[in-house]
């Protein structure tokens, strides 16, 4: 297998995260070659100073982590992150409509985040622990129909992360349009692998380096 | 004692709540006669709506629960919330600036806050759990400097919620310009009455009615 590196979003999202740590996230991120940051939206120009020619990309959340700003907010965070060097965007969609299946409102929301995103991909965080089968059916079709670019399984702050049962649900509702990130307790290879085993693309976590390192020793057997 | 509804905030900012579930909160405000209601800002319209004319305030959070939103996201979304009907603004600090010890950031964040807010109060979140007395101590006085109405110990959603160890240290520093609102993990009168008792005048609770009703079967004894 290639490296694995090149699927993993590089992530610190703790609400107290400082600068000095982003600073190494990035240094991190560099080294491995990792898919991308994944970083909160204040430190996005820091980020992407850091990382301008690296080809590692920028990714910020959006409505993070609970969703429940309006449409206008989320808009304005994302024009906002992409003005300050954002490449991708991570939103959390309005649970509460989903909750009460008021698919329409979803889908306009997330398709509000879509626009102004423009270029730069939107992943779509439908916090699975928080709905049935049929609802999460429901909210990658969504997704699908706003245009976005991946649908992702968790905040990783929500009550359950990334299970393989909803990695799967997800890649094989996604059809070719729309890919899959899991995030969310994907703590070392073994769990890593089995979750790009199901399909999905990129892969939310905070241990990205172990997770390589763990990769190298099983890869040089 | 009067009434203590009059110092609740009656809350509900799970991730996932309903519209369904903002209603009846807006009723019970109104019955119980409590401060305010404190709500997603996605359901700032429609409380405002039910709540008109009834004494009752309705207040919203704004950089919550992480507070990492860039200033400019925070001032928008205090704009937004004003225009569709909030009355108070509760909002979080930039946690990761406090934790480097950037009292000249923090207190920067918290004024255009309290700038974007005009004549409603702005409530400033300190996630106590995070900090260490002396930074505390130290984001009272950049609350206070920036011409917050009170400061708050906890969203609610951190590693710990409310102690009266706080309440007691924020009410010493806040002198009088600043008032204290204590809220996360209050669920009780005797606790509620503790807080009280410590110089609190606004309490954050999901128990509001359960504690009112445990306040007059004390009160009739």
């Amino acid at each position: 297998m290639n490296n694995p590196a090149t699927f993993i979003d590089h992530t610190l999202l703790r609400p107290d995260c400082t600068a000095e740590e982003i600073r190494n996230l990035c240094e991190d991120a560099v080294e491995y070659g990792f898919a991308a940051v994944c970083i909160p939206p204040v430190f996005v120009a820091l980020a992407a100073e850091r990382l301008y020619g690296s080809g590692v990309a920028v990714a910020t959340v959006v409505g993070f982590p609970f969703g429940y700003v309006p449409s206008e907010t989320k808009a304005f965070e994302t024009q906002g992150a992409i003005a300050r060097g954002a490449q991708e965007i991570d939103m959390v969609i309005h649970l509460g409509a989903a909750a009460q299946k008021d698919f329409r409102a979803v889908e306009e929301d997330i398709r509000q985040v879509v626009e102004a995103a423009g270029a730069a991909p939107v992943k779509v965080i439908l916090e699975c622990c928080c709905f049935d089968r049929q609802v999460k059916e429901a909210l990658v079709g969504c997704a699908r129909r706003a245009a976005a670019a991946y649908v992702k399984t968790s905040t990783g702050f929500g009550t359950g992360g990334a299970t393989e049962e909803d990695a799967r649900l997800l890649v094989a509702r996604a059809g070719k349009d729309l890919k899959v990130k899991a995030a969310g307790g994907i703590r070392d290879w073994p769990s890593c692998s089995r979750f790009l085993a199901a399909g999905v693309t990129r892969i939310g976590t905070s241990c990205g380096p172990a997770i390589i390192e763990q990769w190298r020793r099983e890869a040089s057997l």
